[in-house]
């Protein structure tokens, strides 16, 4: 028995643990694997199924009617069953990226309990796996100097309550007494302070960037863009609720109007430059939407600001103050000048039309800006592209 | 459409994101309810499933074989099905906690998708829920002043390798001149640095102990003690693999060995209070096995010693130098004096006549220690109550 200590420890403590599990007879198996020529293998264990089907982002679409019209959704693969009851899925060579997938065993969705690589987007959570190369490999851990990442509290006066942010610093932050830029990066509806650093992959794409010299050294704060919260679903005062699309008070300009609160903020507890020059603000989605009428709003404030497949439409029934004179504080902010007004949109995507609108608004008014169409539609795949994009323009 | 503009975005991109969910009926029920008497109400959509049990640590148990004779398990629960397919099971009214849970349909274990809270315990991850009361408001995140929680790197000359460490600062570091003291709290074998932090509740364990006067303000370090990782699974270079109990390298003395660049890294990264009357150690399991070598191996560093459920037991199959002279370094550890030596296992863990064993070893030597018995075993429940416990007789 000594010889076999560590062993015998781990089998007891493995033992105690899978008990349960071993009763209902759940498979060791390896799923996915990322075989050489990138094809990947799926692996579910269901010996009594009569129909597993793996559906993912990586799967040929299919179009479905919607009440907004077609839609394009993933087509589910049906899987192929062994003797010992494993179904088995392998797919077409993958293109380099972060990929999602869940299984629908009988009906019903399931992850992969062979994988505990999940991401939460609003209410779901999902299975991820990397396919490594070129653009994937901004999203992976490599072997660089790490920034830190923290969870910390601030006071905002103008909401009135102390709230959550997560706060990127750039690897060797803490041992200089450089003065840092900053970006504000916002998420979208349904989002909350933990988005970006977990779907987004910020700090592996700012790491990486960073360390390929291809972005400056700079500080990400990524806020809570939900006015009613003081932190994400579970991480707040409220416990563990089901999150939704939409919070309350959410897009009724309280939140915007509050930014400087979150700026005091980082200006007063980092070593920051505290000048527009050094300061950027980027969303997705709603985070979009944010940014523009942040930076319009307190037009002297951003040189960079970019929107990311923004929601920006007419907002004729918005009634806060933040929303009042747009057209206005819009030709303030472009008269005061910014060094960068960035606009990325998929050709797919349901806002393309408004991103349209906005942008010969914004020739009208001879506001420059430039302009990245992508393909695809409103995905978190072209969020984190158009991060590894827009970061290296900043601050140069 | 103005005026709904903010309804209608939200249903574009909830109808969006759910839609291939919408094809295979997923229902949204409320799951699990925690209802005004205690009870709690657990509700899963499965039409087609001919049966559907529950099974959490809130269960009465049950006993069943083993190679290691017989265990106590939960009993899983059959739920009961209604004519819209909904699968319904209701607790007995709960004592304050942190429960855990899944479900098992037609054999095949499944999360609760109404329920985006979970647990990653090695590569298993489970549902959790809070029953509000005494011990578990500690738990919760609760309207008070919250410390910061950050993940960064260190270098470890001792392991060569780069490696990421969770930290925990109490309110009001940041804007404070003050030294703090240092608790380092170690994970269990299959743990690494994102255990304490997550299964282990410890920041809000903290922040309540901290608001309520029952603690001193202190640093909480949470390192990874698996000498052959960088960082947690899915964190470091090593990118995303299913976590196992044992690593490579684990419990072979490298670790205790190197652990001194964990305390040279803080204490030139925090403002710290750098003497041995404001070091704390403590560990559950293999952390109270490595807390226990590390405070001899370097036996006038820590003046206050944790052993949560710890995997004490005679290593005569040690050949690490870290494991050489086990009675003697004991003895200088005795002699040069702890102000707290504190030990906590429960009734039924099976690490319980190990830590007989030691505290005889102890009483043999003349060493002074504290010793809590608490009832149930080798479970998260427990080491989050010892916490509770031993933090406020830390640096009084």
């Amino acid at each position: 028995m000594k010889k076999s200590f560590v062993l015998l420890f781990s089998l007891v403590l493995s033992h105690l643990a899978f008990t349960q599990e071993a009763l209902f007879n759940a498979a060791d198996l390896k799923s996915p694997e990322i075989n050489a020529d990138k094809t990947v293998t799926f692996r579910f264990f269901a010996p009594k199924a009569d129909s597993v089907f793996i559906t993912g982002d990586f799967l040929p679409t299919m179009k479905v009617k919607s009440r907004f019209g077609l839609v394009d959704v993933p087509k589910p693969a049906l899987m192929q069953k062994d003797a010992k009851g494993v179904w088995t899925f392998t797919s077409d060579a993958l293109a380099p990226e972060l990929y999602s997938y869940s299984f629908t065993v009988d009906g019903l969705r399931s992850i992969d309990p062979n994988n505990p690589f999940l991401n939460r987007d609003v209410a779901t959570v999902t299975n991820i796996f990397i396919v490594g190369g070129p653009q994937a490999d901004f999203y992976k851990v490599n072997d660089i100097p790490h920034g830190s990442v923290t969870r910390r509290w601030y006071d905002s006066p103008g909401l009135g309550i102390d709230r959550r942010v997560t706060i990127y610093t750039p690897p060797g932050y803490e041992s200089s007494n450089a003065t840092y830029p900053v970006l504000y990066l916002l998420h979208g509806a349904g989002g909350d302070e933990e988005a970006w650093i977990a779907l987004g992959r910020t700090a592996q794409i700012m790491d990486n960037l960073i360390a390929q010299g291809k972005a400056k050294p700079m500080i990400v704060v990524m806020p809570n863009g939900n006015a009613s919260q003081d932190a994400a679903p579970g991480e707040g005062n409220t416990g563990f609720y089901k999150p939704q699309f939409m919070a309350p008070r959410t897009m009724e300009g309280s939140y915007e109007a509050a930014f400087m609160d979150i700026v005091k903020f980082v200006e007063k507890s980092y070593r920051v430059n505290a000048k527009k020059e050094s300061r950027a603000i980027a969303g997705l989605s709603m985070g979009g939407f944010h940014s523009m009428h942040i930076s319009r709003f307190y037009p002297n404030t951003f040189d960079y600001v970019g929107l990311f497949s923004a929601a920006i439409m007419p907002r004729e029934d918005a009634t806060a103050k933040v929303y009042s004179n747009i057209d206005e504080t819009l030709k303030v902010q472009k008269e005061n000048g910014t060094k960068l007004y960035w606009i990325a949109i998929g050709k797919t995507d349901f806002l393309y039309q408004a991103n349209v609108d906005f942008r010969k608004k914004l020739d009208g008014m001879g506001m420059k800006y430039e302009y990245v169409e992508s393909e695809g539609g409103h995905i978190w795949r072209n969020w984190r592209v158009y991060l590894t994009q827009f970061v290296p323009k900043l601050f140069n």
